[in-house]
């Protein structure tokens, strides 16, 4: 009978909810979910408790023109991204929803199936939301808040590198948004455990606004300088050096190991994964930085001119 | 020095971060929060865990005339609210904000003040956020997301409560809007919670919507009908009966309990409490409900006429 429904304004709110959260994984430790006042979450864990919150706009994020599927799927993996750089799981997640009169009930089934394939695919939950009406002029916007463990001995944090610990980087960089690849990217959720598991990762993030971006931060946050052999860069084809460094949108992860561990991990490496992994750099005295000459995306910047 | 800058394309996004949320209470058992891809939180008590996502817009839940602070407060005071109907205390949140170009970083840094206020009196820390960068004619958003704990015999659920139990409402009704009261009420969590402890409530949910559209909801959960005494309503002055049931923008309790329990509970709570509590009906079967003969607000219906 939903399926009948075009427009979003045939539908209460209730009708609206069943319709999107259709098929969508439940777990036993899920005590209350969607139509409650707050998610209820039984966990008997030591686990550490990990959150994020992120945000996808029309027109920022995604354009029209992009398959609904995708853009579902991209608010999710861009999320597990970051969940993957703690070296966590997800297991939860909130979907906060701004539409407005031209959002078509299909376009939004669509978008919850990406959520709810790549969501499974992860063995995560869909717990609870929030549906905003917003003005005709307003662009549709999904803010995803996820909810993740992960176990004491596994968390990796941003800073724990020191002066001479080498930088990696997995895949390559650069043309994500211009090739599609932002819509179809792999979260690096399998690789990051696995590092963290078989070496002493000193620090780990994703990289996701450019490296040139990401690693003067990375830098900061550890009280190193850093040096990056823009010779030894991984970059997609038909891509130069500087695209490689400032595109953004790589979802890739970028971390510090000390270089008496990397040929081991290098080798052991390429028996599990085809992935690229590639030694880009490394961290060093402030005094001995070689910073970028130009810089990745700053979400505030777009008001410059203006 | 960073109040001498006042348009938000001065600020690189770590300042304004830091400006934005200079203050900001922390605790012990965060061992990440701002900064970080996820934050990470140590938890270990038996405690539930409750996850809630909210959400204000521009122009539908305030005004730019409005005073951001209590533009700021009214954002966590509705996930507060939340909280406190499922008898649970609310620690950290993490905010998103869609902010365009006419955002000033005044207003802003005022929103926060209002955040960051109403957190500390309710001992809560914000442990991270997102910032967007909207077109201009998109409206300010902010998303909260809340995280919190219960006691497991503290949990208050919507659904269990049964045929005979008497329904009760905290404060009055009616004309938030209007007065302003949906900037300045305050969310029921002391009296959630002394409720649950001293009684056995039944089912509880916070109403936000309008008693027209809440209670039928409330009804539906628990698999009964209701019967609401209109002439016994708690209104707040000048408000007519239909107003009272639709304006929403409440934020009061609503809870069942058996009969037999509501005297003592009466004149218990007038001895801690000022506020009203009012008996408005009852749960019953299906086929004795008296349904209202209008509804509450519906997100979506204000797109019916397009």
């Amino acid at each position: 009978m939903a399926n009948l429904k075009n427009k979003l304004s045939d539908f209460s709110e209730e009708e609206l909810i069943s319709f999107l959260s259709e098929g969508m994984l439940s777990s036993s430790d899920i005590l209350r979910g969607i139509g409650e006042d707050c998610a209820v979450i039984e966990n008997s864990s030591p686990d550490l408790l990990l959150y994020k919150t992120d945000c996808i706009v029309e027109g920022i994020h995604y354009c029209l023109k992009d398959s609904p599927v995708l853009v579902g799927r991209k608010a999710i993996a861009r999320v597990l991204s970051d969940f993957a750089a703690m070296g966590g799981n997800l297991k939860h997640i909130l979907l906060t929803i701004g539409i407005n009169q031209k959002t078509s009930p299909s376009w939004l089934k669509e978008f919850y199936d990406g959520v709810r394939v790549i969501l499974k695919e992860n063995g995560a939950n869909l717990v609870g939301g929030e549906t905003i009406s917003l003005p005709s002029q307003a662009p549709f916007f999904c803010a995803v808040n996820g909810i993740g463990v992960v176990e004491k001995e596994m968390v990796i944090f941003r800073n724990q590198a020191k002066v001479g610990d080498e930088l990696w980087i997995t895949g390559k960089l650069g043309g994500s948004l211009a090739s599609g690849r932002h819509l179809t990217f792999n979260p690096r959720c399998r690789e990051a455990r696995w590092l963290k598991k078989n070496f002493p990762i000193q620090a780990m993030m994703d990289i996701s606004d450019g490296l040139a971006k990401d690693l003067p931060r990375f830098a900061q946050q550890n009280h190193c300088g850093y040096q990056c052999f823009l010779d030894s860069l991984p970059l997609n084809e038909g891509i130069t050096i500087k695209q490689g460094l400032s595109d953004g949108e790589d979802y890739e992860l970028l971390f510090a190991l000390a270089p008496e561990k990397s040929s081991e991990m290098l080798s052991q490496w390429h028996q599990f994964f085809e992935l690229e992994l590639t030694h880009i750099g490394c961290f060093c005295e402030k005094e001995e930085s070689i910073p970028f000459s130009f810089s990745g995306f700053d979400h505030l910047q777009n008001f410059k001119d203006v």
